[in-house]
């Protein structure tokens, strides 16, 4: 039996993440192989209970240094309750976002300062990382000219385009930060062709 | 005009710290000084929805790492929103418990370990630390027997003792870590008579 691995995927907004955690899912059930499959913030009533609170649209005077504490408290939860346990008994787990998207959104793109959301992802994971981070690898300008037509005009104006550019340019350099474990994968593909690369990465890795 | 001030009022449970910080508030109106009373965790929307995560008793299973981001979420919403405004603005504000509640709880009796909490302490306060802690300094022991009676046997059982024990041990290391701030009150007189030493203290800082 292969032992277990904690795999995050990352990427900016609309490079297909949602999508290649789907086809993971099926691929796992397809050759019987158990797996958890897992979004942030949540995983846990606890960390659910938290995920409402950052996402409560009433909430809009939230500073960016209480979101990031919110994002980390729901991950400790998570960790604790979910991820540990599942680690020590060997399963797999894929984690849709994890702490590089910490690092990219608050920490870069929001300029919080990316020593403190590097101090603060250490202190909220209590010495577990990801072995292995798929980077879906898109620059913003192109994901959003696939999108295309009417989307353009709400979120992919120009200050959205700025952003999500910090957001990709944060993912550099935690792939520069941690290149053992981080796998670049070019999002500009077809979904069954990223999905086959992920694959064989994974198989590379041993994983499956 | 006499300048703003940050001033916190710690200790363990028992020592009188409602009293005290009600005597101050009238102490405050009687001299037409305006302050602003603050209580931790709370003080803003957010940190009461917040709060209300941190209380919920059906979150018996939250991870010590999870409540202490909890309290540093509420605590760094309520310095954007609240404290780093009034003390622009020149106020004086008094907070029930802040930064060495966390150390002494969490990082202290808890066991998530003091350089954690320290840290954790540092990311939510964005460079804001109170200017005077007054620190209320009654051993467990003697803030349980003062209370006495038949709520002994509740809280005050023999674990609860030693938990207590732990917050106290972590103020005192506060209290050797923080010298030039912390103000030590001794808890175990009258409540008249330690108003008035407070107010000399504050007397003597010259925020009054």
């Amino acid at each position: 039996m292969k032992k277990g691995a904690f795999i995050t995927i990352e990427g900016c907004e609309g490079v297909g993440k949602s999508t290649q955690t789907a086809m993971l899912k099926n691929y796992f059930e397809s050759i019987n192989r158990d797996a958890l499959f897992l979004r942030e913030p949540g995983g846990t009533d606890i960390s659910e209970k938290i995920r409402s609170v950052i996402l409560d649209t009433s909430n809009v005077g939230m500073s960016g240094i209480c979101e990031a504490l919110l994002y980390s408290a729901a991950r400790a939860q998570l960790i604790e309750e979910v991820i540990a346990p599942a680690l020590a008994a060997g399963r797999i787990i894929v984690c849709d976002r994890f702490t590089d998207s910490t690092f990219a959104y608050q920490g870069c793109a929001r300029n919080l300062g990316e020593d403190v959301i590097t101090r603060l992802n250490d202190i909220a994971c209590c010495g577990i990382s990801p072995d292995i981070t798929i980077f879906l690898d898109l620059e913003p300008e192109a994901a959003f000219k696939r999108k295309g037509g009417a989307d353009t005009g709400d979120r992919l104006e120009c200050a959205g385009i700025e952003f999500h550019r910090r957001v990709y340019e944060g993912y550099l350099k935690c792939a520069k930060a941690y290149p053992s474990r981080f796998r670049r994968v070019d999002a500009s593909s077809d979904a069954e062709v990223i999905h086959r690369e992920i694959i064989e990465l994974l198989k590379a890795a041993g994983v499956v």
